[in-house]
């Protein structure tokens, strides 16, 4: 999973701590919409959402009240005007005392890490570096602080409160009070999922319990909002950013995350490679209300300077605790990469092409033994437990072209992870396992299969898959067929793709077209999963589409900016939005319209539509025409 | 389907016959790409494709040959620098000879169609109108000039051999000539479909006989270069362009209908519905190398001032015959909307949102009974057969919303498109069934089975199916999503939807986005079914990209023009095109290159890569740090 970073001509802006500032459209707030918390058990859980309201129906259309939507939000505080943003001061810790108060986390004096204590030290460093009061924390002797942990003694936390309110989206107060028409979904099809009607903080403990889902909250990152993976809550997406040796700055990467989230991002991995990684880390998380993943062998590989074969445990195992105490929430770890697995790639088409997988590789060929992720792998258990962070079983043997899909390298690794997700289980640590890649449709549900099969109903997190090699340029779409699918099948993240993918560095619209499209993909297979309500915001909006609420149509998509902006493009007046037609088929031919003057008409005779038609007077009919109603509003 | 137009403001321009010109940007030729014609047994059978050619593998990577890669070509003489194009005569009729060698057609001495008649001596209407020096064709009395006609007589015609070497896209040759690598494909899963490894005349001739595949070619178009449409070929995409009141010049329409087959329209339907639409056909379907579809109520209604109930047997005969004078491939019409079905739209969210649809069904209900499109359903069959176009029967009552998905109406209508289809297979008249709408994925497959069962294997014609409601501005990719699936399960023909589906007029970008899109769909549908030599091309670009042979990987691509772009604006040096890494992880961090590193080894170690893993020998391996072997390749 590769990382976004951007243009190098942009590297000339000087970052300075001094001045950063916050991304002006970050914090604008979206058209028609409040931001609302839904208060918990305790006053100190509050739980965002974003609220849509809605204009009235037209009065010739019944002029119903049309009740606010309320729709999962992932922007943070960012899109609260109420909230006072500054980059500089980070986002405030909103768990801190609920970590406090479990007793089982001591403050420490310094970082453990070592090359934590050196960059901290760095007076070269000083212009950069986020100004961070806090002391990092980490588990007493012996202590295990996952929520895995918890989970398995019974404990309902606040963070699985929080997450169960979040899920639930207030659905079932909008079932008691709306019409029979905003709630009514198709059953879904769920293929073995168990989806309840209401998400209870006990359903989201004991699915945390049993491994079916991970809350990814690093206990050194108190300021993220609860989230949960799984395959029985809603599909989530993660959005890449990061810079690299050839471009980009901290101020654009606080940047893209804090417009991937705007858009809809559930978690973003920070995949930088190049120089001041720690410090571009520091502040993604301080200002970061959704997890932050990383794959930790980039960063030590950097610190041999590329020299895959030089990599060491000692150098991993520092970088993973450097990392754990700026409260990355969860580890790409690549520790299915086996010695005898390398030899299976030698026929493919395109080899390795995960980027973690191929340095694993070169190291079990330089050194003729397994890696050490494989080898100290109850010892990286011991890491995790310490902090809270979640395992992502990396999947460094993913096909990278349809040629490749599905063999015997990318199944024996998956098959590793099975094992793995065994060992990390019995430290009571949260686990979840990269999938995908390059693979065509009727490849994918057999991934699906192996992963439940090998994995125990670990959540699966995937890379699209791309069906089809053909079209660089449109790999977010070409991934997002496969996305969601696999979503349907039972993945529970999606890693989106953007459409810079295999070609360049993705910018910041690259970022938001591969949030949006795999919000679509993500949506979708919720849909056809059956998940509980999901379907409510197609049935707002499609009832805004029918009765000509333009802008309510607007807001409640998932981008409203470009909506509006596209239906202005031919029609800009205000009055527009009013007209009972749209350009495309311009005032005659409107079959929205005609229907609703088929229910005019049966209306204005005193009964139902169907009843009209199915008496089936010839009487009715001659009237009809009579009539001759001008059937079509003018504007 | 609704036709995409252009913005008004591009009205002002003026159109006369005098100066009109070909788009610029049609004509361009394409990268690395020659336009070669493959002769069949016969020397007017010219079979066009798109060859591409590759440069050969790097040296250091094995110094091979790449042969060059054919692909399916919609483009016409376009893009052959040969052709000389002049689009104010249209172009050449290369199926007049076959047609007329037939002796089963006639030569009429004035258009039957009264409309016809009166538009070609309009005076008014001269700077605008084609000069076309032909006079229209028509099946002799009692002739029947259906490709199905001559299939059922056992007869091989031309086109149907064109059609066998077009699908065959010189597969077997390549396999003749190529190792391995290129032709090797994963089986498909084809859902019962009959899909041959070599496509012959004879097979085409029977899928045509039986129903399951059909060839609109009117006689009136012999400009057209023929192709098929059926679940046993590659699956094909339309393109809708069209102006309506609101907008859009004949010269734009020309433009669209050359700009979507550049990208892979394999047919266009023309949805006008302003003024003129006669005029503007007209120059379409002379200019059009690809089958034309219409909607012919759309005509009859603005003849009758868009009120739908005045709409009469005789004018819409009349303007059937005035197409299929005019050379119109396939018509969309609404036959199945029947009386008793109007009434089950009435409890859904979007009601009626097909044009054509809607239109009918205030038809049914200002008269009270059934539409003259079902009533006198024989009778257009007996002008279909006079002209060979071929019925696309239409889904009025496709859903507009998931809510609305799957319905009663839906899959009422469906059950009597297939009793439609029976009596046009009766006259031996072609037919295609439109279906979807909006559908969520786990409802897709039902809509497959259905028409197969229905439809007795009528080549299935959808538009996407849109998998949510949500996502207006990328309804290219909700639909696209549906429209890959419904395409595996074996769907001929995907109709595109663009970016502006729902909120305004495509332009020339949309109409690239939407072809470029289904393109997409139709290949991975293609790649799922395991249509023989689909994978090719995949190969192909998968090798090229693992070869970093950047300019390959844009030409063999989609849409080289954007690979190319995006690669460009990173890294826009020419000698970054022979760099063995990209800008997304920059040298140190190159997967494919660290395969290729591995490769190297085992090679100089004079063995195989497997081999030399396999042997696990401790020696080799501190060989391998020994050489230290700066495993990155410096650019």
């Amino acid at each position: 999973m590769n990382a976004p970073v951007s243009n190098p001509a942009q590297l000339s802006i000087p970052f300075s701590s001094q001045t950063a500032q916050v991304d002006a459209a970050a914090v604008k707030p979206l058209p028609n919409s409040r931001k609302v918390y839904v208060q918990g058990s305790r006053p100190d859980i509050q739980v965002p959402m974003r609220e849509i309201s809605q204009a009235d129906t037209p009065a010739n259309m019944g002029a119903e009240k049309n009740p606010p939507v309320y729709v999962y939000d992932t922007s943070g505080p960012y899109t609260d005007p109420a909230a006072k943003i500054d980059i500089r001061s980070g986002l405030p810790p909103l768990r801190e005392q609920w970590i406090d108060q479990r007793g089982d986390t001591e403050v420490l004096s310094a970082p453990a890490s070592a090359y934590g204590r050196e960059r901290l030290t760095d007076a070269g460093l000083t212009e950069m570096r986020f100004n961070l009061q806090r002391q990092p924390r980490c588990g007493r002797a012996g202590a295990n602080v996952t929520q895995m942990h918890y989970a398995r003694r019974g404990i309902i936390t606040p963070e699985m409160e929080y997450i169960a309110i979040r899920e639930n989206q207030r659905c079932a107060e909008l079932g008691a009070r709306q019409r029979e028409l905003l709630t009514r979904q198709h059953p879904g099809h769920d293929f073995g999922a168990s989806l309840p009607k209401q998400i209870t903080p006990e359903f989201v403990r004991d699915e945390v319990a049993r491994g079916r889902a991970i809350i990814p909250l690093n206990i050194n990152h108190p300021e993220s909002e609860p989230m949960i993976i799984g395959r029985n809550f809603l599909v989530k997406i993660n959005a890449n950013i990061g810079n690299s040796a050839l471009g980009s700055s901290i101020q654009e990467e606080v940047e893209k995350m804090t417009w991937a989230i705007r858009w809809g991002g559930d978690t973003v991995m920070d995949l930088s490679t190049g120089k001041n990684i720690h410090e571009t880390r520091e502040w993604i998380i301080r200002n970061s209300p959704v997890p932050i993943g990383t794959v930790p062998i980039y960063q030590a590989l950097e610190k041999v300077n590329g020299k895959a074969e030089e990599l060491t445990w000692e150098i991993f195992r520092d970088t993973l605790i450097e990392q754990a105490e700026q409260g990355v929430d969860y580890f790409t770890i690549h520790a299915g990469v086996r010695l005898a697995y390398v030899p299976m790639t030698a026929k493919r088409m395109t080899g390795i092409v995960s980027r973690g997988g191929s340095i694993m590789a070169k190291w079990c060929l330089a050194h003729h033994r397994e890696s050490f992720l494989y080898t100290r792998f109850e010892e990286i258990c011991e890491i995790m437990k310490a902090y809270d962070v979640s395992f992502s079983l990396g999947d460094g043997l993913r096909p990278g072209s349809i040629y490749d899909a599905n063999d015997e390298a990318q199944f024996a690794e998956l098959q590793t992870l099975g094992e793995l997700t065994q060992v990390a289980w019995k430290h009571d640590v949260q686990v979840m396992i990269e999938g995908p890649g390059h693979v065509p449709m009727h490849l994918i549900k057999e991934n699906m299969d192996l992963q439940l099969k090998y994995c125990a109903e670990a959540p699966f997190y995937t890379l699209g898959p791309l069906t089809t090699d053909i079209a660089p340029g449109y790999d977010h779409i070409t991934s997002a067929i496969g996305a969601a699918m696999i979503g349907w099948y039972g993945t529970a993240m999606l890693c989106y793709v953007t459409p810079k993918e295999h070609l360049g560095l993705p910018d910041k619209d690259d970022v938001k077209d591969g949030i949006i499209t795999y919000k679509i993909a993500a949506h979708a297979a919720d849909l056809a999963k059956g998940h509980p309500g999901a379907q409510i915001r197609d049935n707002a909006l499609s009832k805004a589409r029918f009765e000509f609420r333009w802008d309510d149509q607007f807001n409640l998509s998932l981008d409203p900016d470009k909506a509006k902006q596209f239906h202005d493009e031919t029609l800009p007046q205000e009055g527009a939005k009013l007209a009972h037609f749209c350009s495309m088929c311009g005032p005659h031919f409107c079959s929205m319209k005609i229907t609703q003057d088929v229910r005019d008409y049966a209306a204005s005779q005193g009964m139902g539509e169907a009843e009209a038609l199915e008496k089936g007077m010839e009487e009715k009919a001659v009237e009809f025409v009579k009539q001759g109603a001008e059937i079509y509003s003018k504007v």
